[in-house]
């Protein structure tokens, strides 16, 4: 066997990887083959198996790797913004990654087809919702929203809201309206958080 | 061949369709089979296959069907209820066939599994956001909310908002909390229409 040095190795996985999110995007999980995968990489079927035990695994990586973005629920603002302006930011921002980063998109699908995905995906939802969940208790604290809000509720609210917002979209505008429906979405949501001052977040 | 009576025909057509539905809300596009449907209707591979040409044409039966039923876009409320409560009413009723409507849930299942399915199913969402902007349009002439509202842009906001509602229950608790998630959905958008007297409604 073929010792390949450590760089070269990794440089092979990313391309893989990259290949397989876009395939996945625009095909789904049953239309995107493991020969697929690696004839758009230029690599080949044995590579590809080389890293990946399975098309479940690469499905899983590329999951896994868009929860952990900058967008989504960990990393958000932790040094930057706060409060509602955090919200806000996070959910423009999780927008244009559905709309324009094929890595969410893929990973968005492969969501969405997780009942054809034989390994446990995460949990949707839940990481988002707890952190803007706590931006909301920052925003009550500050006195920029509505005292006494019930922050994990109204953060439950905000997610699915936003789901349905970019599916509607999705399907009937291929998520060309997405920004400007986000912004809709967003004036609807800032009145019922009784945002005190809603045009700064606008 | 043998000729069938057409009641006991249509009858059988029927028994496939409901043992369809079944399997379809359950196991997904793919993982239901002529074979399995035969099975479970205790019919016949061959007679299943005399009513239907292929799966997909079960599908795109399954799904219109559902889209031409009571809570959806152009049966609800015509000579009944109307105004913001035809909307309220709607949003509910859809809401309560989501959960219990097993024939509901198929297609629901299909729609959002439709990459799959080798047939064009009809375009979801259309419909209700028009009857819903329609009785908008009633409500806003009734004076039961705000005066100069975007009736159809407030249409597809509820339509998206329902839509991810229904999803983020289905995901987190397998529409367990639905009806209560529906409320809470309502209470908010009656502020957001400037619904004058939103507790009529609630």
């Amino acid at each position: 066997m073929v010792v390949r040095s450590d760089a070269r190795s990794v440089e092979t996985r990313e391309r893989i990887l990259a290949a397989a999110a876009i395939e996945l995007a625009d095909r789904g999980y049953a239309g995107t083959s493991i020969a697929l995968i690696a004839e758009k990489s230029a690599t080949g079927k044995g590579l590809v198996q080389y890293h990946f035990k399975a098309k479940s695994d690469i499905a899983l990586v590329i999951v896994r790797s868009a929860f952990s973005q900058a967008p989504f629920a960990n990393v958000l603002g932790v040094d930057t913004v706060h409060g509602l302006e955090a919200v806000v930011a996070s959910i423009r921002s999780v927008a244009g990654a559905f709309r324009d980063d094929v890595q969410v998109r893929a990973a968005v699908r492969l969501m969405r087809e997780y009942h054809l995905i034989p390994v446990t995906l995460p949990t949707p939802y839940v990481g988002w919702i707890a952190r803007i969940g706590a931006l909301l208790r920052e925003a009550e604290a500050a006195g920029d929203v509505r005292q006494g809000l019930d922050a994990d509720r109204e953060a439950w609210h905000l997610v699915g809201y936003f789901y349905g917002v970019q599916e509607i979209s999705n399907r009937l505008s291929a998520r060309e309206d997405l920004p400007e429906r986000i912004e809709e979405m967003l004036a609807r949501a800032l009145v019922t958080l009784g945002t005190v001052a809603p045009e700064r977040y606008l």
